[in-house]
């Protein structure tokens, strides 16, 4: 636990998919930080819903006591693969600046409800596990979006009003897939409880087609290790 | 219709909640701007759910071809008397500097997904009915917060990437409730669709007690009118 930490408890929002990064993330804020974790997941209309129950089951992996689920009725909005009937692009057919999955500001959506309950919890962290692979397609990604969200939250809510800070930590936004995966292997992150794909079967096993299976498949591939979900 | 509008067709997305300010800002967007709107409303667990009916009417009465709900659970956030338990406050007993109807990051919420929905309807405005009443109590209405914001949903989507420009136009930012509803009188607002209290009874009248109903009450007697909503 680093000494910030240790000298008063630190109470943090950490939005937790159900994925892999946000896994990552999450085993970093309670293991490496020391930091009160609640967390936070989202049933916003995605097609990969299985991440939903991934998300309780890593949340309780963590022992974190306060677990959320906020539905957000996102397909209203639409323009993605991810909340709609458009296909889930396979092998590296999308090859679009911004990917089709990209879902309408989504980030920024999670972030404002993570803020409203950063708020209610006296949390003056919220951590996010956007990263360097994600930031190349997706604009809400960016460490310059997350900071300027951070303030813009700040102006907008109770808690910067009365004075507390609020600091949105992207611990894995310079790192690469692989690089992520190893730093979750040292904190001791079981990767078979996390779930990636975009488009999975109806039993939730993962496509190996999509962009977020290839990601994946291509970490552990360069770390020589097996993706524990693959058979 | 102002020259702008003229020149080249405008999108906006309305934040049409079913209260008299916002059904104010979408008959300035409307008839005093000619901008082509989509309405927004938001059923968020909100005790005055009449409102989510009302938005929808007053959204038939402006024309509008494209009026959305999106659910969005934030009772789950807890934290205020509009989505949980808590009493509403009556006849001004709520001397606190924000009220406990002030809802966590709500604005900061509703404009995310406003800026999502802008987004896929291609709309460079988004249109709120924020003021200087709410202003005062509310940290979320503060022109501050919304300019702040602009620029963060514009650095967190596509439309900000691909450089096409995302302004936040809050109409009535500088007026009281007495100013607004003669705004409103002069764009031919017909208030008696409109729903403003937070505390209504079964049949969906008004308390005539809460702030809401109270600042609205003021607002019609300082022009000496009476309210239409009113017995």
């Amino acid at each position: 636990m680093d000494k910030e930490a240790a000298n008063h408890k630190i109470n943090a929002v950490v939005l937790l998919s159900g994925g892999l990064d946000s896994a990552t993330a999450l085993a970093w804020a309670v293991r490496e930080k020391g930091w009160q974790c609640t967390t936070l997941a989202f049933d916003y209309g995605q097609r990969h819903r299985i991440e939903i129950e991934a998300s309780a089951v890593i949340a309780g992996f963590y022992g974190i006591k306060d677990h959320r689920v906020i539905a957000v009725d996102l397909p209203v909005i639409g323009g993605s693969a991810l909340t709609s009937n458009m296909d889930v692009p396979k092998d590296g057919a999308d090859k679009s600046d911004i990917p089709v999955t990209y879902v309408p500001a989504r980030n920024l959506v999670f972030l404002s409800l993570a803020a409203g309950l950063a708020e209610t919890v006296q949390a003056e962290k919220i951590v996010i596990g956007a990263n360097v692979v994600d930031y190349s397609g997706y604009p809400d990604c960016r460490a310059e979006f997350l900071n300027a969200f951070a303030k813009t939250a700040l102006l907008g809510t109770k808690s910067g009003v009365e004075g507390s800070g609020l600091e949105v930590v992207a611990p894995l936004i310079t790192l690469d897939k692989s690089e992520i995966i190893a730093m979750g292997l040292k904190l001791g992150v079981d990767y078979s409880l996390t779930r990636s794909c975009y488009d999975p079967d109806d039993q939730g096993m993962p496509c190996e087609h999509c962009d977020s299976c290839r990601f994946r498949q291509d970490g552990f591939a360069a770390l020589g290790k097996k993706d524990p979900l693959l058979p």
